[in-house]
């Protein structure tokens, strides 16, 4: 059993702690006699495993007490439905555009309601943050709706957008973790677990409790109503238990680690030590503006589509995997999340070099 | 690490053999170099999982080539949305009421239509499945409701009511795989995963061609549209990988132990087992109609609330796990899904022997 480095966008890399206590639990979780995925989401012993997992999750985040944590299903992707079925009373939301995921949302959203886009990096391609001076948000609007990290394009805020008081919703499924964040300074934050928290199928939402009420879209199916899993604790139908699991194992491999903050060290040294290289390199180029440049999705090119083919095809055989970029923008992408090593990094940029005096 | 005799009604056990396999290929799947947790789904080893799981499934049961399965999120409680706003077309459905999860479905399809409830068990609490012959089915039905098997009441179908041509849609989450069924009976099948498959958190919906349509109830978001998942064979969005991955080995256990012929041989020697016993102990008593009996969960009783609780709690001391019935029923419910070995069953009837020698 050999493992590789994993730069794959999501779902990916986990921390080999969390894997090897997954697979040593596997048959008997404790003394409970039975695995995680065996238990009665109404046990005392997953009850403790999930109070756990939020607990972990607050302290990591300062989530602050006027915000509810749930544990839902359905991805990012339900997200886009559900938070205009419950925050549209107006039936306007402000986007800012930034790529595919805001893209989606924007469409999921028009179906209920008006959207403004307040701002848009579209004529540039998506390879910057657009700037947020100065924007024109819409009286009406329910809420601003924001994209944290662009997964596909390798860009990220680095600023919020001066809202004038309105609720601003985040996905950060692709930084969640990653960075400090004001938990204060967002009404809802969600995420797909599976980029930088765990397995695809649990999705994290934090959210202000005003903003959990029962006046929400008329013919919104009841399990897209916060307020109906806020009331259940996320209990209102059986959760996604074994997912709920291994998030709570990355939250606590995180708090033994240093939280948040020693993350975001570790992610600035990893992101800085392949944009350095990137930016000396004659052969490799970021595909971004400096300054929007993800912590996460490092995107670059070659000068030449068959190079690119071939750095992709030779790196995979030096066990670094995952590395094509997705195939709206080409070239590679090396997503590296809080659980991809340093050495997975300093590996890729090594060979890197070494191609690039093999084929410059 | 010792496991116990878990009769969960679900999450529930799951076969050992399967468990064994997760946790060897934890770390790494094959010669991947990682764990199926860590998987793009885009990639070419997660797609050969999840058509292999489709294709075991598709043996398994038998379904026709004008048949699609999805594997989707959500439960089967996200079902009882889906199902009324993409095969609502006239507004009206036919339930038959059996118990608690119809009762639920019922509640949520009635606010997209008008519900029919055209045969009922509740004037006998559920403890039997209502009488089919001339039922009346209503002319502009879009589907007739049913719940296969009761987990909470333990009762099932023995027969299929006749519905003249109407769609029939079948709750089969705690009795999918227990036995055969003929998959052209139905338009759609829905099972939750954690009962008689997987891991809670992956629904299997088995859904006729002709259903899957665009004319969905305005409003419906794109994640709860059949046509949707259909197009993208269940990959619209990142699907919950590690479940369909787990639910695929069970597939393979499955055909590995003669396939749904051979479980439905077992299950009705093991509920054979518990029911004869019942049916001659002067202590505890079977709550359900005999004829009426389910396969999978199987409620009984003493006449005294104070027994039943020291039998929970004695039981419990000899590693047989889960034997509180539902509080909306009381006494003990056993479910004996296929993953429940023989040996399960007959420790359990054996020690109510004992219990019922120490107690009456």
């Amino acid at each position: 059993m050999k493992r590789v480095y994993n730069f794959s966008a999501g779902p990916a890399v986990l921390p080999e702690e969390v894997l090897k206590i997954a697979a040593d639990e596997m048959l008997c979780y404790g003394d409970s006699g039975m695995s995680v995925m065996e238990m009665s989401h109404r046990s005392k012993v997953f009850d403790d495993i999930i109070n756990a997992a939020e607990a972990d999750l607050r302290k990591l985040m300062n989530i602050p007490n006027n915000y509810k944590v749930l544990f839902l299903q359905g991805g990012a992707t339900t997200q886009f439905s559900m938070v205009p079925m419950n925050l549209m009373k107006q039936g306007v939301v402000d986007f800012i555009h930034t790529g595919a995921w805001s893209e989606k949302a924007i469409e999921e959203a028009s179906r209920y309601g008006t959207v403004h886009v307040i701002a848009s990096s579209e004529d540039n391609d998506f390879t910057c943050i657009p700037d947020l001076t100065n924007l024109t948000i819409s009286e009406d609007a329910d809420y601003v709706h924001m994209v944290q990290n662009n997964t596909i394009y390798g860009t990220r805020f680095t600023s919020l957008p001066n809202t004038l008081g309105k609720v601003l919703v985040s996905d950060m499924s692709s930084n969640i973790l990653s960075e400090p964040f004001k938990v204060e300074d967002f009404g809802i934050i969600f995420a797909g677990a599976q980029k930088n928290i765990g397995p695809a199928g649990t999705t994290i939402v934090i959210i202000r409790e005003d903003l959990i009420t029962k006046d929400v879209l008329k013919g919104t199916p009841l399990m897209l109503q916060y307020h109906i899993h806020a009331s259940k604790k996320s209990m209102y139908n059986t959760p996604p238990t074994y997912g709920i699991y291994i998030c709570g194992l990355v939250f606590k491999h995180l708090l033994a680690n240093g939280g948040v903050e020693e993350m975001y060290k570790k992610n600035l040294k990893k992101a800085n030590l392949l944009y350095d290289y990137l930016d000396q390199s004659n052969l490799f180029k970021g595909t971004v503006n400096k300054e929007d440049r993800s912590l996460m999705n490092i995107t670059f090119k070659t000068n030449s589509e068959d190079l690119n083919k071939k750095f992709i095809a030779e790196a995979k055989n030096h066990d670094l995997v995952n590395l094509k970029g997705h195939r709206s923008v080409g070239g590679m992408r090396a997503s590296v999340y809080n659980a991809m090593p340093y050495d997975g990094v300093k590996a890729l940029v090594e060979f890197m070099k070494q191609f690039e005096s093999e084929n410059v």
